[in-house]
C-alpha cells in the first residue's frame, strides 16, 4: 500500500443562505487550495465531490470550473458520512497507485436534501434526527447517571471554541444558562444542544508519499481508516443506545491500522451534531471509560473540536466531514492560529451518518 | 497493487417501467450473486451503489435490505459513466488492501433525473443527449464519408444481438430499412440510431487475488483501468467532433496498465447510446484506423456488444457501466449461453458520459 499525505486544505466560511451556487461554493476553498499550494493543475488526477445535492454530473462540472481534467472523477454521497467517505475513497485512488493526487471537494446548501430521512419507517412518526439523539440521551443518563448540565456544557465549551473559528457559523460564545434554558425540541434535547444545517464547503488535497515529500518537509500522512455500516433503520442500530456500535468497530480498525492508541491522540474532531454524540463519542472512541463520558466534558488532556465542533461551526452535511479532516491537517501542520493545539502530532477524526448507522474513523500523524 | 478479480456477476431483465422501488430493484441481481456464489455475508466488507436517483443514504438501505453490514458503503455518480466509476472505486478499495470484497451494484427507473443536462448552457437550446450525436454524426460524416447506412447498420445488428439475451430490452430483432425510414430526430440521427433509457439493475463482485483462488480455478482479473474527464460542456469537449477525446485518453491508459494492445482483445462492451458512437469508439480504441469506423460495421474479427450493446439492451443509466462490465465477465467465464463468445481471454469495456466528456475503459482477462 503507497502512504497518502494531506498536500492541503481549506475551508470557507460557513453562513445560513447563499444565492452563489453549489458549484461555486464549491470551488471556492478548491481555488485557495490550488493558488496557495502551486500544484500544477495537470498533476490533480481526481475531483471527488461530496455532497448530498441533486445536481447531476457535479463532479465534472467542478472540475471543468477549476479549470482541471481529472483522470477520476465522481460524486459519493452518504449523508453526514459524504465527506470523510470520500477522504476514504481518494486515499484508496492513491494507495493503490491508480492515481498520484486527489482533490476531495465537500460542499452542501442549507435547504440541501440529505436532511430528510424518509425511507427508515422504523423510526415512525419521529423522523428527524433530534428524535434518536434524545433517544440515545434519555439511555445513556439512565444507565449511566448523565446529566443534562453535562450535555450543556458540550455545547457552552464548543460554541466559546468556535468564537475563536472566523470561518464558524456561531461567532458568540453562549452561556451554560441559556442552554439549559433554551427551548425543549425533544427532552431531554434542547435548541443548544442541536447542532444547525449550514451552507459552505471545504476542500483537501490528497497526494502520494513521492509528491508529499517534493511538497513539505513534514507530510500529514493518514495512518488509519476504519468505517462501518450496520444498517439504515434506527431500530437496528442496537439494542444498547449508550453506544455508537458502527464508531466503535470503526475506531477499533483505524487505531489497529495506524498501530496506535487513544492515549496518542493529540487532537481529535468527533461528530457532535448533537451535544450526547459528543459523550458517547468520548467513550465509542476510548477516550473516557463506558458511562464516564458525561464526566469526561470538562477534561484538559486532550483537544476535542477545537474549530468549535458542529455545534460552534454549523453542519453543511457534505462539507462536515472535509471540513473535520482540513481541522486536523491545519493543526497538525501548525497552522491554526488562534486556536491552535501546541505540540500535537497525531489527531482523530471520527464522523456518522444518519443515527450512528455508520462511522468513519480516520487517523492522521505527523512523523515525530 | 493487489490483484483484484470479477468473483460474482448478475444483470436483471432490463424493462420499461416498474412498480417496484429503486431499492429492491437494485437488491435482485445482489441476491443472485449472494445465493450463486455462496460467498458469506460476512465477508463483502463494501457495497457501492451507482445511480442518478436523487434518494439518500442508498448503499445503506440496500445493504440493510441485503442483510450486509460492509465497512465501507456509498453511492457514487456520474451519469452514464457511474457504473463504471464505481467498478474502479471497488477495484482501488481492494488494490490498495482497504479491503478484500466489494459487491458495486447499480440500478436506475426510467425516470431517472440523470436525463436532464441543464448545467451546460454551451448547448444552447439543444439540450438533449441527441442533439450533440447529431453533431458527431455530421462532422464525421463530412471528414470520412461515413454514411446513414453504415450506422442504421449497427443498429440492426446489435437489435439481432439482443433478440438471442433473454435480459434485453429489445426482444425482436428490426430490419435495415425499419431503421433507415425511422422517424427523424435531429438529422442524421433517427429514432433506431438512438438508445432508449429503462429500468434496471447489475451487480458485480470484487474480489481480492487471495479470496479469488479459493472461489474459481480461473479467476477473472481487472487488468488495466483508463479514465479521463475533460470537461462538463459540449463546448469543450474538442475542437475536433470525429473522436472522443476522452475515451482516446482512457483506452491508451487502460491498455498501458494492461501491458496489452487492441489486437488482443476478443470481446468488447462499448458504449453504443446512439449509433454513431459506436463508430466513433472502433477508432478511439483503435480496433479501426482513423475515419475506416464506418467500414468496420460489419466486421466479424472482434466480437463487440455480444449482448446487445444499450441500443439493444436499454439504458438504466447507472446499472449501464455495471451490465458491461457483466457481460464481459460472463463470456470470459463462459457462462453467456447462446451469445457466448468462443475462447475469449481478454475483454475490454468502454462508457462514456454527457456527450463524451468523461469515459473510463476497463480491460480484463482471464489467465492463457
Amino acid at each position: 500500500m503507497h502512504k497518502v499525505a494531506i498536500a492541503g486544505y481549506a475551508t470557507t466560511k460557513f453562513r445560513r443562505k447563499s444565492e452563489t451556487s453549489l458549484f461555486e461554493i464549491a470551488c471556492e476553498p478548491c481555488r485557495n487550495i490550488l493558488a496557495e499550494y502551486e500544484i500544477l493543475k495537470k498533476e490533480i488526477d481526481a475531483v471527488l465531490f461530496s455532497s448530498c445535492s441533486v445536481e447531476q454530473y457535479s463532479s465534472s462540472i467542478i472540475s471543468e470550473m477549476l479549470g482541471l481534467s481529472p483522470k477520476i472523477s465522481h460524486r459519493i454521497d452518504n449523508l453526514c458520512n459524504s465527506g470523510t467517505n470520500a477522504i476514504a475513497c481518494a486515499f484508496s485512488y492513491i494507495a493503490s497507485g491508480l492515481c498520484d493526487s486527489a482533490l476531495v471537494v465537500g460542499a452542501e446548501k442549507i435547504d440541501t436534501p440529505g436532511r430528510r430521512l424518509t425511507w427508515d419507517i422504523t423510526r415512525g412518526e419521529y423522523g428527524l434526527p433530534v428524535h434518536w439523539a434524545g433517544l440515545f440521551a434519555k439511555a445513556h443518563m439512565r444507565k449511566y447517571g448523565t446529566t443534562e448540565e453535562q450535555m450543556a456544557m458540550v455545547s457552552v465549551r464548543n460554541h466559546l471554541k468556535a468564537a475563536k473559528n472566523p470561518d464558524a457559523l456561531f461567532g458568540e460564545p453562549i452561556t451554560y444558562d441559556e442552554v439549559l434554558n433554551s427551548r425543549q425540541i425533544v427532552p431531554p434535547i434542547k435548541l443548544l444542544d442541536c447542532s444547525s444545517l449550514c451552507t459552505g464547503s471545504s476542500a483537501i488535497l490528497l497526494v502520494s508519499d513521492k509528491k508529499a515529500r517534493k511538497i513539505s518537509e513534514n507530510p500529514i500522512w493518514i495512518r488509519g481508516i476504519g468505517q462501518q455500516t450496520n444498517c439504515a433503520s434506527f431500530s437496528k442500530v442496537a439494542n444498547d443506545l449508550t453506544s455508537i456500535h458502527a464508531a466503535k468497530q470503526a475506531s477499533a480498525d483505524a487505531y489497529r491500522m495506524a498501530a496506535t492508541d487513544p492515549l496518542s491522540i493529540d487532537v481529535v474532531e468527533l461528530h457532535d451534531a448533537f451535544t450526547i454524540l459528543e459523550i458517547l463519542a468520548y467513550e465509542d472512541l476510548h477516550f473516557a471509560k463506558k458511562g464516564e463520558g458525561g464526566k469526561f466534558v470538562n477534561q484538559e488532556e486532550i483537544s476535542i473540536n477545537p474549530r468549535g465542533g458542529i455545534l460552534g461551526c454549523g453542519h453543511p452535511i457534505g462539507a462536515t466531514g472535509v471540513a473535520q479532516v482540513a481541522e486536523i491537517a491545519m493543526q497538525l501542520d501548525g497552522n491554526a492560529g488562534l486556536r491552535q493545539v501546541k505540540g500535537c502530532k497525531t489527531g482523530l477524526v471520527h464522523n456518522l451518518a444518519a443515527a450512528g448507522t455508520s462511522a468513519t474513523v480516520l487517523i492522521l500523524g505527523i512523523d515525530q
